[in-house]
């Protein structure tokens, strides 16, 4: 069963609080790159993978998506993406995301916003999402970026020349990281580049778009705490095409 | 014009004392990996980009290729490859890797080991390999791993548990990188993964293989100076078809 870190009282709430819970998409600052990998979603019948308070599920509506199924493991988190819309295109369902039972190629379009890097079970959800998709149907994701996953002791430290630099360790060495966050003791799930890329080649992905995340200049500007995420790229996007 | 540091006297007489000057393929650590992704080798005409010595298109020919091209900048190294064989099916040339006069549609294999990351002008180099193979014909090389490349004070540093850390600074920002190096200074290009990529599929190459390679538990054991290599890859090693 996947990790639920999400049903823990004080975590959820905590999390509830920050900018992305609270703004939706236009609080997290990779959105607009992720978007840029979208299909046309117009008429497209769209999975959501992880969805959390359903923020994507209804601006895929909002977009003119078919029709949304939103699965997450939290029911807390589907508590909240149930009470914010009465949109009856717009299904919800709790779901272990290392085997999910879902619809065989009933979707054009699935998408997943900082899930995959909690599953230990990676093979298994992506074949599901492959049987999932219709041929040449698309998978848009964000995981944590391998280099930021990594450490056992995640870190900056100070070079050589006295600047900030992100302690990598452990690289090659695929499998769990628990960190602190949010007040939790979180276990993510740390793969390589090459890890990741195989996994998706495995289930029959055809990689289409790899972009490695960090804040944009203007973006590090308003928000000087973020300093140091211009060196190295916080998250990995992708676009697959099921073949 | 590619850097020509191997034409240089003292760093080429540094480089001739290196394991793999010496033992040439034996020599390599990551040799055993990359031969892994080769495709067939008996009758194969293969092109061998900074072919350095000689030494794998020597390999090439006693594996059964019909024929070999060894190109490189370096006059040096082409005097030391030509000393080395009397074969008539190897040929050596000189040529600016950055914009290389390659006859079209001439090559099963295009080999390179640890010469792309010098190249500024990857984009125009990675067409004429394009346009030199057959449609089919196969991209096999290593290059220096974009989390080797990234520092601009590259070292270890020790992370909050007293581990050694491989510093990363300045990921994203592609381009050159001077590193002290058998006694010179070396400029070599930084690429991020995505950008690695990218360039491959731009000039019409499809992935099929990619590893990220550090020595084996093994190798570590025999050379203990390299501890702290096997936390981070030093080579990125890939094998791509052309379209």
């Amino acid at each position: 069963m996947t990790q639920n870190i999400y049903d823990d009282p004080d975590f959820h709430a905590a999390y509830l609080r920050l900018p992305r819970s609270v703004e939706g998409l236009e609080g997290a600052p990779e959105w607009p790159s992720l978007r840029a990998m979208l299909p046309p979603v117009p008429g497209a019948r769209v999975l959501d993978v992880g969805c959390g308070l359903g923020w994507f599920s209804r601006w895929a509506r909002q977009a003119g998506a078919a029709s949304v199924l939103g699965v997450d493991v939290s029911a807390r988190m589907l508590a909240g993406a149930r009470a914010a819309t009465a949109d009856p295109a717009i299904t919800y369902a709790q779901a272990d995301l290392e085997q999910p039972d879902l619809p065989v190629a009933a979707f054009d379009l699935a998408y997943s916003s900082l899930a995959l890097h909690y599953i230990a079970g990676l093979d298994g959800l992506l074949a599901a999402l492959a049987r999932s998709l219709v041929a040449g149907g698309m998978l848009v994701a964000s995981v944590e970026h391998p280099i930021w996953t990594a450490p056992a002791a995640p870190g900056w430290l100070t070079d050589a020349a006295g600047q900030p630099a992100w302690g990598v360790t452990c690289y090659l060495d695929e499998g769990p990281r628990a960190v602190d966050w949010l007040g939790a003791r979180v276990v993510k799930q740390h793969r390589t580049m090459s890890g990741w890329l195989a996994a998706l080649a495995q289930a029959g992905f055809n990689l289409t778009r790899l972009e490695e995340w960090a804040p944009s200049p203007a973006q590090l500007a308003a928000h000087p705490e973020w300093v140091n995420a211009g060196q190295v790229p916080n998250f990995l996007l992708f676009a697959a095409r099921r073949g």
